[in-house]
């Protein structure tokens, strides 16, 4: 196998080196094994091609490989996976100024694109922590989300064409960069966050867009998680809100701590909310401030006067997963309907406190898209196996009142290896069968990320 | 089978009556046999799906109807099939405030899901001519685009949620209503344009958003296609669009006639383009325009002054069909990038031009999203028939040009019976082969809609 990669590759561009397969094998996961037997760095589609008709042919699978900031172990190898790295298709290929459309490869980091966008007088939306290093291939595939997606949508949204190549090895064309194109089914949104077990993105069309006014930005004291709604509501019927995120009075605690921020408020409240808006929805904005005051929904707030004051308000939100690292949170990324959020957040404290009353529960996330971030944190006192296998065993519980509320397990960090065998919760028995019948149409061999995804 | 439908249903809700028929047995076509074998309209999912079993067991196949206002043959029952109208599932069956989602049953009118919004102090921005008559469902099944594309995307960017009859009688609820749900193939998506070959939508949420600003309209003289695409660029650059349509001076010939209006500007163009904008993004657009004159690509202009003055504009775009519709135009919707629009309208003038010099070509379309519409327009001599024969035979020919351009031979009317063997010019063999693999999977039995969409 090694001897006929390093044929259609070169040398080079194959490696068993230990470090290598360590580095390259596995995503942002630590608790899964990482055993590929081999990474390779193709350079163009047609490698691409020959790689997955030798994966074909000589039957091993192929696990891709983009900047490895996975949080679902959907990149990595355990099972002796030959490992495609993109890390060598990291060019820009085009731009087109009229369709404000750039051609990438898919190794292509997230960054650049911004960069290239600005360059260009415009703006790609998609944006997250891990910009510095995750690749538009990795994006597309998991269909990332991120801190804009209440204004901008999700990765999907700005995919204007994809090339890839199927587990048989064929490369599809899928939309071409076009606008419409009412053509029978879209295999370009089927391929969207199906996790490299369909197909790899080789190639992605860009939409671009006009880059944003300057913003401002909020941070409110709220006490009751439903009054967080109410605010949202009433600054939707005027204001344009780019960010609509919260957080817990314990994660405050926590960020501030952690980096010696100031408080943002003189209060403290139960929850907080951050919104993002322009600037010329200021007065809109401190009008729906004063009515969420006195309809009592808001105890106290605060407005950035500049971009600094902008960027230590988001530091707020920013800064969390980061304080509470040392406390080996188990993190859930659950989503379910913006009007549901409230509710669920008490089904789930109710439920922690009733199986593990010594758990304390970090609460943030991205309510204006209904995305919520749980992280349960690990006492003092508990090694971390021991807190791991507790939290495992509530999994099948919080899962089903993610369910009863129509929710999903995870609302954007896919599914890989870590919640492949929960995929029930949020897809019924006849969906998942007719993703598998899916997945046999376009890998009969199996060959594209097998074992992620589908339980 | 009748008698077997009646049972499912009740006996006044099967018909087989001639004028039954011939009514919901065809959409806006007229070139395709209308045979169904009998109209059924069910009130609940329960009943689609009894009839969806009963059509597996019995062996007969479904065709669905919504609004029948489709120009692609989609919903057109030529062989004897059974069809499924919609009509009175037509209730809007819920509303949350808060996440600005609908949920309605598949046979809503749009102008209702319209007039829903407002009443609401929202907007559903999803518009075209036939929103008077139109379904969501429909809607749905065939990806609607329409006037506002531009800024406001496809009915795809509107769909939160679908509720699905598959051709196996199963009932799918895909995403229910989520902003965030990354759990594996978003089959919603692949159900979105597949024109119910794979099932049929029974009830949809759809998401709304805030009502646009107060509008100006523009139109402008433009004698160079080309010049066109700089316009576009230059306004973009500064100014919101919610619209960029484009017409020839033929097209202008025959509304101004067809509906007594007067002429746009004083002068004649080749073409014109029509641009809507929000009217606090006046200053911009005056400025664009000025830089659009000072560069030779515009050679005069006029803004509308009022709501009426705006509707007078539109008319001139709006009108075109109908008044080219007694010279019985040989239809085209076509897509290509938006940069490759002149290349490609040079192109097909030119076959044309090469092929039948006598025919003369009306353009119009959504330029800003690389939509044309190309009516080639029947010489007073010749018979319909003659005429479309001609015609027919050069669609290969025209075609191929799109090909070329990797441009779409349907951008926004579907592929029904009319495109289903033309659809090789833009999805590959291998693109076509897995759409048989998902259509097989969804629908084992065939029953959903045969012969449609597929060759």
């Amino acid at each position: 196998m090694i001897v006929k990669l390093e044929k259609v590759l070169a040398p080079h561009r194959v490696s068993t080196a230990r470090d290598d397969l360590d580095n390259w094998g596995r995503d942002w996961t630590r608790s899964f094994v990482v055993a590929p037997s081999a990474v390779v760095f193709p350079e163009t589609v047609q490698e691409v091609v020959a790689i997955t008709r030798l994966a074909n042919t000589e039957g091993f699978a192929l696990v891709p490989s983009g900047g490895r900031t996975g949080l679902s172990a959907g990149a990595v190898a355990s099972h002796g996976e030959v490992v495609v790295s993109f890390d060598r298709m990291n060019r820009i290929l085009d731009f087109n100024e009229t369709d404000r459309v750039l051609r990438c490869q898919a190794g292509v980091v997230t960054a650049k694109v911004h960069a290239f966008a600005e360059e260009n007088g415009l703006f790609y939306p998609v944006d997250f922590s891990s910009s510095g290093s995750s690749q538009i291939g990795g994006n597309v595939a998991t269909n990332a989300g991120g801190i804009k997606v209440i204004r901008y949508g999700m990765t999907r949204d700005w995919v204007a064409g994809l090339k890839v190549v199927t587990g048989a090895g064929e490369v599809l064309e899928l939309n071409r960069g076009l606008v419409k194109n009412a053509t029978g089914y879209d295999l370009r949104h089927l391929l969207i966050g199906s996790e490299g077990t369909l197909g790899f993105v080789v190639e992605a069309d860009l939409r671009l867009t006009e880059p944003p006014a300057p913003s401002r930005v909020m941070v409110l004291g709220v006490d009751r998680m439903k009054d967080i709604l109410s605010v949202l509501t009433r600054f939707q019927a005027d204001v344009t809100l780019s960010a609509f995120e919260f957080f817990s009075e314990l994660a405050v605690e926590r960020v501030t701590r952690h980096r010696t921020l100031a408080r943002p408020l003189e209060s403290s409240s139960a929850f907080y909310a951050l919104l993002e808006f322009d600037a010329q929805d200021e007065s809109p904005a401190l009008a729906a401030f004063g009515d969420s005051v006195a309809s009592g929904w808001v105890s106290d707030g605060v407005m950035s006067q500049s971009e600094a004051q902008a960027r230590a308000l988001w530091a707020l939100r920013e800064g969390i997963t980061e304080s509470i690292a040392p406390e080996t949170p188990y993190k859930n990324d659950l989503a379910v309907r913006i009007s549901d959020v409230p509710g669920f957040l008490d089904d789930v404290e109710h439920a922690v406190g009733r199986i593990y009353p010594d758990l304390e529960i970090c609460w943030f996330g991205h309510i204006g898209d209904g995305n919520v971030h749980l992280n349960i944190l690990k006492p003092p006192g508990l090694a971390v196996t021991a807190f791991y296998e507790r939290c495992d065993a509530m999994a099948p519980e919080l899962f089903k009142l993610v369910a009863a509320r129509g929710g999903s397990i995870s609302a954007e960090h896919g599914v890989g290896m870590l919640k492949r065998d929960y995929l029930e919760f949020s897809r019924s028995a006849a969906e998942i069968e007719i993703m598998r019948a899916v997945k046999e149409a376009l890998d009969p061999n199996g060959v594209m990320n097998p074992g992620k995804l589908l339980p």
